[in-house]
């Protein structure tokens, strides 16, 4: 008997009460019910996850892909990373400049090499070697995302200025998978590294859950991040929801906010987050597709 | 009552039975001395962590600092990460080029920037912002390390060619440190990042345990490393050792091996390893200075 698959989204903690999201809400009600079909018809639940954050990344409405954040030098560095719990298999990319779909080079990582992460100028030769496309006219391709004002642009203390796009998958076979991607926070130092590229932390899938992190990536990786929550249920028994709660504890005492979103192999679905709000989406066999900001 | 102080080493977990180790033995035996003479005056496991690893990268016996492996491109990228327990702080750096004393720039990040991670070009600019030596010429500053033949230089799947330096500390003030180096995968890919630099898998330390790993990077990322350790400690009541082992049996059905140093609050050490051999060195207040290889 088939699984029953489930596909949830989100599109980032950072978020802004004071704007309106209909556009955001749109693309994400359109886009988790187009990845629900998907999986209904058999698609694997790694191929779902890196279609759903590519389109993410593509949309320019969250800080990720076109709708990356500038570095203190003007740069846009981005990191992701993807994982299919099927084959234990997960590929990463970090500080790369001038991918046009990042999370389909981390998906080359996996692929085509021994490697798990990939950092700076070798993500580019990568993606030249797989023929996946690079950015060639910066100014044209890159857009403020939704809720971000132009003026946080340089503030890396905005709790705004940041924001991550990921996807966690359950197919019709039991597989899990997980993808990320993320501009990063805005005006930061050229290079930083946050949780989202990282196997275990941002991201992760393995044979129990999947599960994809945005928020703070600094407070992200003291508290643990997506391992966190695999070792809470696996050494402490605890459920999805209640892992999930207690790594969100842990990020909020590191002086962090966000949020997760994470599938077990059952299809239970959580998304939770301590921040003002995540952009989300579910939909399933069980479940009606639903969209939320806040 | 000050707690009994305690410094252990790692020196890598790539050996190479055939070869005459009696200079790394006896490299780590002085510099274990000096490290335990350091935290028996007081110094800070921080502090002292950061001298220790700064110590085997100047040395050039090692794969890290001067032993450090060319990628593919015959460029020397370094990884290397600190955390200070006490104060749950901790920088890393990844996919560096011409740094002289990588772990002194992940120290820089710790104690200069809000960030976690740095990484690539990023790196070096962090590094001359703070007056930290750059490789000014690299024939004359690299060398090969002890055990790693000349034709192993470009060889990927080598047992040997890789490596990484470590050392954990608890100092008189009970607080715990670890900091952890590498210079890589000999004939890696450009920009290929293992554990080393990541913060909470291959360099991990808080108020109950400090860690340091060193092996097949992808291996432990797909086992969690230290954080797996701590969780197995604070969720699943396991001792130290028992933890260590469980991690470790986890990376080599990840198709990995290496080993791991760890001390705990209780200043209990221990120094696992399923590869050939690791190059260790102990010694505290409770304990005479003891180095071994295999």
């Amino acid at each position: 008997m088939p699984h029953n698959h489930v596909i949830a989204l989100h599109g980032g903690a950072g978020v802004n009460p004071a704007r309106d999201y209909s556009e955001v809400e749109a693309h994400l009600g359109a886009l988790v019910r187009e990845c629900e079909e998907q999986l209904a018809a058999g698609a694997s639940a790694i191929d779902v996850v890196e279609h759903a954050v590519a389109a993410m990344e593509a949309s320019g409405l969250y800080v990720a892909g076109r709708g990356s954040a500038p570095n203190d030098r003007g740069e846009v560095e981005c990191d992701a990373a993807i994982m299919d719990g099927a084959r234990m298999r997960a590929g990463g990319i970090c500080a790369a400049i001038g991918l046009v779909h990042p999370i389909s080079v981390a998906r080359a990582v996996l692929e085509h090499t021994p490697h798990v992460l990939i950092a700076g100028d070798g993500v580019r030769r990568l993606a030249e070697e797989h023929g996946l496309a690079l950015v060639s006219n910066s100014a044209a391709h890159y857009r403020l995302p939704v809720g971000v004002e132009p003026e946080e642009l340089h503030r890396l203390d905005s709790g705004l200025a940041h924001g991550t796009v990921g996807a966690v998958a359950l197919d019709r076979q039991g597989r899990l998978a997980a993808a990320t991607s993320t501009g990063g926070l805005f005006g930061k130092r050229a290079g930083r590294v946050g949780d989202t590229p990282i196997t275990g932390i941002g991201n992760w899938a393995d044979s129990a859950l999947a599960v994809s992190c945005t928020g703070i990536g600094e407070a992200f990786i003291y508290a643990g991040g997506a391992r966190d929550i695999a070792a809470r249920m696996s050494y402490d028994d605890l459920s999805l929801d209640a892992a999930c709660q207690a790594m969100l504890e842990e990020v909020a005492r590191r002086r962090g906010d966000g949020g997760v979103i994470a599938i077990n192999a059952s299809g239970e679905v959580t998304m939770a987050f301590n921040s003002p709000g995540m952009k989300r989406a579910v939909a399933g066999a069980n479940r009606s597709p639903s969209v939320a900001i806040f």
